[in-house]
């Protein structure tokens, strides 16, 4: 099926967005230490609300006023394994959607096969990069995100210089963002963190990715047009979810 | 009794202020993994010398060096819950003054039990939100706050659009600070560790937590007025609280 | 023997620098939860690639690809402790250059002792502060690090408003940096961070802190020209690291 024209989706993450800042859902982010600060930071800045405990015994009770789970594999410890071992069946039975990002899977294998198995507990949304699509596939780029799109019946958010998102048929491809992005850590936590958010207003997980990633390009490229360095890149990307508006999402993310 | 007048709370912030800088107290913050980074930048940024662990084993090495402790219940993960049933009877022993943060009360039961266990022990200041002083008081608002503070002894600091600090009896409120706070991760969880500093230099548990939140609030209204969104917030934030001067606090802070 | 002239130094950091931005090393971390994010900031802004997982069971997939170690013993808990008692020995099996940073050793009698034993394992650099390298050699100052440099065989990089680094027999000392790097949290840590990545590209030890400090030092002289307290320092820091160039450094750092 061929993709839809991308003007619409541009104005559609406008749309989720609005929604986003009218609903203020909170969203439960199991993610890794590096990350934890700056992705609540992106959520809060967007309007979202989170929460973060790992604790295995509490996730449950969090998960149940939440609207939506992030799960985050980076420098993953036992507590925060258990935890999510306890969160995602649950997502699964409160019907929460949920985003896994495979943090460095091709540097572990035991990393690999935990979101191996993840996947069968079907999320909504996995956002990873090339090396990890790679990974897990064993197919690098958009066919390996094709591949795991329809394997496991959800969508593929690939981000990079270009992102492609695919549910493993449509398949949608947004520019924007900035080489700056690389060199702040953990932007592409802060990205599935508010992709969970987004997919929190917004069940169609296409949509919702596709708006969270539009949102966070638009972000990025009006955060570079403003920063001296990766120090005050970070800074101005709060500020851009803060104030983003649809004129800066149509400017500064086009149709690749 | 009356509240004093506030233009002497303020004036006597400043001197407060005055004391933490000179003296740099060391204090002990057991805090969640996302408040961390910036609670410590924020005691430093005032003067206070931070210290972190919540390894059972090594809490109490630290307590003995240090003049305060602030227990905060984020993101409570077992191994800090065991180093805060060590640190917390411990301060009791050295008689240090300490801060009880019982984040997100009303979202976890076990959380709960555990805040209310806590306040048997009377903390010199319970910081806390008005969803968890409901959680914990059974009654709303400023009531809730005055009867945590007869029940326990200690002083509540109820923060919010306006500050209500009580210790049963005196009630002081100040209005200041920034909507940009709420859009900031942890604003609550370093307010905490901010009052723990000036604990540290101050025993008289209401001066010190109004002089602690008096300052907090000046210098996000100072940040405000300097920030874009909550990117630049906290940046400024942090530099107020490094130059906050006593013509700031009056301007800033308003009794309410 | 004599310390070589400083300015040769200076001119050796930025042809060091220019090689790390060339090959863009990773490099693996493990430290505390407050300078995790700061510490792979730096990194990135300089061009090294951080990651900080302290899984035990992970940490050896994550050194096998990484061309440095760092270990940092703030906040240590019992999972990062467990994991560096396989790091340190994997990298003495793949001949990986690994950075000590004894934080608070003074504070805390276990940790001091943990100390000691890692530095039987040989670190290439041990980066520490006074109270550190007093705790740690019974002896204070440059006497201390020179002492703790030859009964080791390590080089010691001594930091506070001169940096005194030493192989035991030559002594290089930098002055440069800014009185606001005290007053933000886990700048030691970062630039133990930071020696570990100047490691990975210049085996000569010596070599490799002294351009790592005296670019950490240069960034830190250029930010606070540009800083207004410590909130906006460490984003001009980060800034700052990622621009350093040539002149920069000869004009921030001085011989002392």
């Amino acid at each position: 099926m061929a993709a839809r024209p991308q003007i619409d989706e541009l104005r559609d993450a406008a749309r989720v967005l609005a929604r986003l800042r009218a609903e203020r859902p909170r969203v439960h982010v199991l993610t890794n230490f590096v990350a934890m600060n700056v992705s609540a930071n992106a959520l809060l800045a967007l309007g979202a609300v989170p929460s973060m405990t790992f604790r295995a015994e509490t996730v449950a009770d969090f998960l149940a006023s939440a609207r939506a789970l992030v799960v985050n594999l980076g420098m993953l410890d036992a507590e925060r394994e258990a935890a999510l071992g306890q969160a995602v069946p649950a997502a699964g039975r409160l019907g929460l959607p949920w985003v896994l990002d495979p943090v460095k899977v091709e540097r572990s294998g035991p990393r690999r096969d935990l979101a191996l198995r993840l996947l069968r507990h079907k999320p909504s949304v996995l956002r990873c990069n090339l090396a990890e699509i790679e990974a897990l596939a064993g197919i690098a780029g958009e066919a390996g995100a094709r591949h795991l799109a329809r394997e496991h019946g959800c969508v593929v958010a690939l981000t990079g210089a270009i992102d492609i998102l695919t549910d493993g048929e449509r398949v949608v491809r947004l520019a924007g963002g900035s080489p700056l992005m690389d060199r702040v850590t953990a932007m592409g936590c802060a990205a599935s963190a508010v992709t969970g958010a987004f997919l929190a207003v917004e069940r169609d997980a296409l949509r919702a990715a596709v708006a969270a990633l539009a949102c966070f390009s638009a972000a990025g490229g009006v955060a570079a047009g403003r920063a001296r360095g990766p120090g005050s890149f970070e800074v101005e990307l709060l500020d851009a979810l803060y104030a983003l508006d649809e004129r800066q999402i149509m400017e500064e993310v086009q149709p690749a």
